[in-house]
């Protein structure tokens, strides 16, 4: 009877994913300094568990930055990063997280911007996370994510707490096969390009 | 009989316009160094004037930049273009072209770096094409553009030679209303805020 209920419940998840309209939106960028703490303690948290609420004096709520975090958070088996600067503490944290909770994480960088100040990219590596960069003149300058094999972000955004507060950006978040195809193909073609075995050292 | 005939192939191409799959493509750069004047010749030249080949030694075909220039050449009403650098002279070229032939064209691009060596703002300017920027201290990081309010080219590429030529970058390109009216809007509440008229000189 259990395996039986446990075989419905699994066939009703299924049935109620296709059914589900696929995620598609924009994000537009600045975000006002909020504060991202509940969002990420609430990820971080056993099921059930009370969050205290944060003291800082920042305005909480949703804001674009609260919603990228979110869609981020929502890995369950795999999360390819594929990013230009990444420097936001909070995203960070995020994708530290996931990597704890046992997801896949694998981050594509470029080699001069992975050493800019307040780079995020010794931390996520300390933590054990897989790095690979490039050794060209020209820039990595992707800036896209793909969650789970099922959707994609990507727009003009770096990881940077620079570019979320003070500039005009967008980041587009799509369930769309066809695209996360696309740009999952790219960054495999990249990974596999910027195998460390392949490194020169001069 | 000729106003019955005009009003069958206005629906014709109206029934093939809603049948015609929409445009959905990914281009991912580097695109190397090609020629790209057979298209630019062919969009300039009366119907039915023959090409001289360029005499040029590079590489002629299909590349990520043609393809690019072909769906801005595309336009036949408007035009919008939100970027932050712009210094690549073919798509400058393409952009005169589309303002020549009566395309409306609009551009918002960002104060610090519209003055970049190579910025093509100054001339495009001085073609006559209406351009705004920002008075911030955050970047209008933005690299998006769209045709005939109809299609939504978007990415993490400026457009640059440099970017173009040597950097991982990815540009969307979709026929999709929804994300057409999402980028559309953002653009006008741009243009608005960056109005001359609100321009503060100290």
């Amino acid at each position: 009877l259990g395996l039986g209920l446990g075989l419905a419940a699994a066939l009703a998840l299924a049935a109620w994913r296709r059914q589900r309209r696929p995620v598609r939106e924009v994000l537009f960028f600045p975000s006002r300094p909020s504060c991202t703490e509940a969002v990420l303690v609430e990820a971080a948290a056993e099921p059930g568990a009370a969050a205290r609420p944060c003291p800082c004096p920042l305005p909480q709520g949703d804001c674009p930055l609260s919603r990228l975090l979110r869609r981020l958070l929502s890995a369950r088996r795999s999360l390819e990063i594929c990013l230009f600067a990444f420097s936001c503490p909070q995203l960070s944290r995020a994708v530290q997280l996931l990597h704890r909770r046992g997801v896949c994480v694998r981050i594509v960088t470029d080699a001069q911007y992975m050493g800019i100040r307040g780079s995020q990219i010794g931390l996520l590596r300390h933590a054990g996370i897989q790095v690979r960069h490039d050794q060209e003149d020209g820039y990595m300058h992707h800036k896209f994510a793909i969650v789970d094999r099922r959707m994609l972000i990507t727009g003009s955004l770096n990881w940077t707490t620079q570019a979320i507060q003070n500039n005009r950006e967008n980041v587009l978040v799509m369930e769309d096969a066809e695209y996360v195809k696309l740009f999952l193909d790219e960054f495999e073609r990249i990974w596999e390009e910027y195998n460390p075995i392949s490194y020169k050292f001069f």
